[in-house]
């Protein structure tokens, strides 16, 4: 039936309050789109029955309170639709989703964007547009719901998360990351509804693909349900299905892109459709005779009454949560916000004031590993994971309990090698709120994982990142796995902290400042290769908090070098400062674990730490890109620098040989200064 | 069977001399990764039987000549088994694989480095180690392969990829798009060996994965075979039914990592084998007592009488070739050379004469499609693609004809959504030889396709990105796909010429240069909106090539600023410089097309076109990482500069507000310069 042209005639006898409804979504969706001249009107139009089902009588939610913890989550990873959402958030009565801004569908200032921005309002859950991402996410989301459930119990946690996928979703790589993983953690709260349409923009899914997609998913360990995407009641009882089973669900909904326009079942309709008789005649179509942006008020009235079906569960679970014990409301709204445990800084400073003594010679992936022993035992929410790197990432600390289909309360997860889809889990587990996650991987397979750290930070969620083995210094696997570039793709990238501790203390603080970001992600990159301690004074201050500093001066004398560095390579600045002290040349090294918050501090201390005069030598196993910032951006006087680093890929040999082969050592450090003095 | 501990003697005495054969590998790969104290032991011990057999009995092959193109290619996407390959290298005889190669394993300066490196040794046909991507790039291989025996007849080419792939290839989301392309596409010379051993670095692959990877690979269209990783009778006849399949075929080879150790099943298996003990264990389970690294003459005969199997074979495809029309073979050898069409130049030279007459204001990437409407035509080698992105990566020209399972003649790929696996394909095809590919989709997400793409550059394989909607300029779709730090990320990566073309002209010149790059990939960066024709002379020389050139000069009087920008923000510094201009301050704007090729010039050139002296503004509509070099890192005299460009990410809005909200206009950079003045 569905793969002819349906006959919405006889589609609205069969339900006419409910095509009614559908239908206001598909005429808000053609208005908003062509008041933009520009958009995406064929999948709200083909997915609108099938929304408008999930809305009605599954989505558990309350319009009126968007940040309910206890709502099911709506991922919209098909964000192109974005006007779906909009559509339904408006429809519902979601406070601010008002028509004005409808109107201003993709306008500068409007919270419509073209896609779904996290952020811009309630109720929309997540940032989409980047396929694959949505669907990636909501296990994350899903996880973190069970892990909830198990902590908090079915009366205070117990929702589903429910995910609108299209071709394009599930053509991308990183869906098969996530469909594997929820499968195979049997994520029973997770269903995903395929929007079947059989279209992309290209032209037909078969120009490029012939996958057998419930197969595929069956494969993975997924119930599947096939359903007409155009009959309501063959929705219903496929979502209620849907909720039944033990495993992860994905609903294969038949559909019509841009269904009843005359763009229908093309590519064309997956765009925008803005001429005006298409519209005309679609509406006509539909039996829809509203004026623009206008929705009869009965028919308002439906639809908040669907946005306020929530209000009384929602009530039951304020009573329900008054009833929990004031610790575990207290731990539950805390992490809910975000704020880390008040146990954390002090924890921290103990550290510190032990390392000042013990002085260890360690990797800075043993020193995170030395962290997170502290800190997992008094932050319940952390959650942490590896994409099969446990034992080299370090990321595993004692009693924390692998999360798997048998055991819910397990804070560790195995995520397999899947980077990109460790990352989006990430990203979902942090966006659910009352988790702070963190997962770990080589530093160079930041590669896999861009497009959700990329998001993370345009999310603005503090996902860590823990990034190991983040130079040439990890030797013998070669160049391919030797990042070069990509301390310098992670600070080109807006709204992130990028650590690259020298030592243990350093590590310290940097994850002391990744548990307490609210809105930033950050990465940590650490060493393979064992470091000394170089912070060997006891500071109550977190110095990597202000971004770089002084951490070794010109002892005596005219102080006429300043070498800059970070990780690694603040022993061989130290070095090089020794040579050169002894040599009665006056230096200064400066420590840089965090450009960015170097960047944010005001120009009185930037100056301070770098004053002009003496030439600058930066240090880093890695691209120049970037330095010339700190070697000659900053100045007010002339003034000269020198980068020691990588000039291309590094290569296959013991890491100590490395470091010679390619110069990076205290000698070419100080024959650099020496170059320029 | 398989499941329990095998019976090494049992499998010895079945099949002795094959045994022998395989335990060479084994042997080698103990010795190997012993004296390197580093590697992976588990892998090559796992899979030395199902690789003799495709060596001795199926691989087409002459060890002589590498480079015959009618050569099986052999794909060990699972990297960090090198050891498999350098031994089967060595043994049968590539004359540069000798045994002081294998003994230095690892170590710098050798060809045998951890991870296969392409270009490191003939018989290493792709670099490999990234997990997920060797089964990628063999999609591009085998298309190659098709494309190629389409035009030049089966007696010319007739091979088969073969792949060996382990549980982490498979994870990788990468592998999904690979294998759906390929199910979809009908390669049916392409051939998965998947490693199935059922461990991951972490432990069990149960630990983080429950996939049917049998049902999957048929819901993507593809034959399953499963065998007996040990039974060299049952791999024989697995491999020949491979052969036959009208699909591509993945066999599913059960087998033992670390075979017949003590950490045989498990991931100790996994890593490096060095406790000699167990070292000395193993050699006598498989009942090998030769001294480290020593094979026995008579052994290394066979092995090399395998290796010599394919020699008549390749004598008889010369004499075939040598058969083939003048000009077909002529074709073939520049087209495997890489060499550019001998009209290519000329052609780039006819177009711009005309660009000069018709100055077109058009978008790059219409710009680009003009290009390749010339080009495709005398180059039949060129063969392009989108990731559904064809109408707006403007990739697809007349003529070309698309490659599906009915039509091999086709030069386009619908790639589908599925950046990633595009990218890797297109490494594929250019490793292959006798294609020169390129493959589109947005900027944006180059995110997707970055570990692809780092290793077009690391290998060195001129690959061609056309990376379309380059900047906030597209406007409406926002933030999740307007790139900010993209320039960045492709610019800080080693080997990579990116240009960013600020009208058709450039854009030409850009095209000329990745069209003839021999080692170095391309990415191109181009506009979704209209840009004029700022190159309005004719100029015979392709001034791209340059990096950077002097578009406009001060007309008279002194020149006080240097204005500098790439692709669209060029317009925007010629209208500044026309204000500036017209209040008497001598202005000269640089383009700066291509960062990599201007640093490649010499200092004079480079000094010649940024002389010191005027203040420096640099405008583009992307993150400041990188510019400092141009504004203050090359100066010998104290000077001022500015940037005008992003400093977060995007916003959704009609793409001229944008550049207005984000303040890249041409009053801004007046405003900039006039601020230094």
């Amino acid at each position: 039936m569905t793969d002819q042209h349906p006959d919405l005639d006889a589609l609205r006898a069969a339900n006419p309050d409910h095509w009614r409804r559908a239908t206001a979504i598909r005429a808000l969706t053609l208005d908003a789109v062509a008041a933009a001249n520009s958009g995406h009107s064929g999948m709200p139009m083909g997915m609108a029955d099938v929304a408008t089902v999930l809305f009605e009588k599954h989505l558990k939610f309350d319009a009126s309170r968007p940040e309910w913890p206890d709502r099911d989550r709506f991922v919209l990873s098909v964000g192109h639709g974005s006007m779906l959402l909009y559509s339904l958030l408006h429809l519902t009565g979601y406070p601010e989703m008002t028509l004005d801004q409808i109107r201003n569908f993709r306008q500068l200032g409007s919270i419509t964007a073209g896609h779904p921005e996290y952020g811009h309002a309630p109720g929309i859950e997540v940032t989409t547009g980047p396929l694959g991402q949505g669907i990636a996410n909501s296990v994350g989301m899903a996880i973190a719901e069970e892990i909830l459930r198990e902590r908090y119990g079915r009366k205070i946690v117990d929702h589903y998360t429910w995910v609108m996928a299209g071709d394009g979703c599930l053509m991308e790589g990183v869906s098969q990351e996530a469909i594997t993983l929820a499968g195979h953690l049997e994520l029973s709260h997770l269903i995903v509804m395929w929007d079947d349409n059989g279209i992309t923009i290209d032209g037909k899914v078969s120009l490029s693909d012939s996958t057998d997609q419930k197969q595929r998913f069956k494969a993975a360990n997924w119930d599947v349900i096939e359903v007409d995407g155009h009959d309501p009641v063959a929705i219903d009882a496929a979502l209620t299905d849907a909720k039944k089973g033990k495993k992860p669900t994905m609903v294969a909904c038949k559909t019509h892109i841009a269904l009843g326009s005359s763009a229908q079942d093309t590519s064309k309709g997956h765009g925008a459709l803005t001429d005006e008789k298409v519209i005309a005649d679609t509406k006509r179509a539909y039996g829809w005779d509203q004026a623009p942006f206008e929705i009869p008020a009965d028919l308002k009235a439906e639809w908040e009454a669907i946005g306020a079906r929530g209000s009384e569960a929602r009530a039951e679970w304020e009573v329900r949560f008054a009833d929990l014990g004031q610790g575990k409301r207290g731990e539950f709204e805390r992490t809910l916000r975000g704020d880390p445990a008040r146990k954390l800084s002090a924890t921290i400073k103990a550290m510190k004031r032990q390392l000042a003594e013990s002085q260890p010679k360690v990797a800075t992936r043993k020193s995170s590993e030395m962290v997170l022993e502290v800190v997992n035992p008094i932050m319940q929410e952390t959650v942490g994971g590896s994409a099969d790197l446990t034992g080299s990432n370090n990321t595993l600390t004692e009693g924390m309990g692998i999360f798997s289909a048998e055991n819910r309360a397990g804070r560790y997860i195995y995520y397999g090698i899947r980077e990109h889809g460790m990352a989006a889990a990430l990203n979902g587990l942090a966006l659910h709120g009352g988790i702070r996650p963190y997962g770990g991987t080589f530093f160079c397979f930041t590669d896999y994982a861009r497009p959700a750290m990329r998001l993370s930070a345009l999310m603005g969620v503090p996902v860590t990142y823990v990034m190991t083995h983040d130079s040439i210094g990890l030797g013998e696997d070669g160049p391919t796995h030797q990042p070069v570039e990509h301390l310098a793709i992670c600070r080109a990238t807006p709204n992130t902290n990028v650590f690259r501790p020298c030592d243990t203390v350093e590590t310290a603080e940097a994850w002391e400042l990744a548990l307490t970001s609210a809105r930033t992600p950050s990465v940590l990159a650490l060493t393979r290769q064992g470091v000394p301690t170089l912070r060997t004074t006891f500071s109550n201050k977190n110095l990597v908090a202000q971004g770089a500093y002084t951490l070794a001066d010109t002892t005596e004398g005219k102080r006429l070098v300043i070498l800059m560095a970070t990780g690694s390579e603040v022993e061989i600045a130290m070095k090089a400062r020794d040579i050169l002290q002894a040599d009665g040349i006056g230096t200064r090294v400066v420590s840089m674990p965090c450009w960015e918050l170097f960047e944010a501090q005001d120009e009185q201390y930037r100056k301070k730490i770098l004053p002009p005069g003496p030439v600058r030598v930066a240090v880093e196993a890695g691209a120049r890109m970037g330095w010339d910032r700190w070697l000659f951006g900053e100045r007010g006087k002339r003034d000269k620098g020198a980068f020691v680093g990588m000039e291309g890929f590094g290569a296959s040999a013991p890491s100590d040989e490395l470091f010679e082969h390619f110069g990076i050592t205290a000698e070419a450090v100080v024959k650099a200064a020496r170059a320029m003095l």
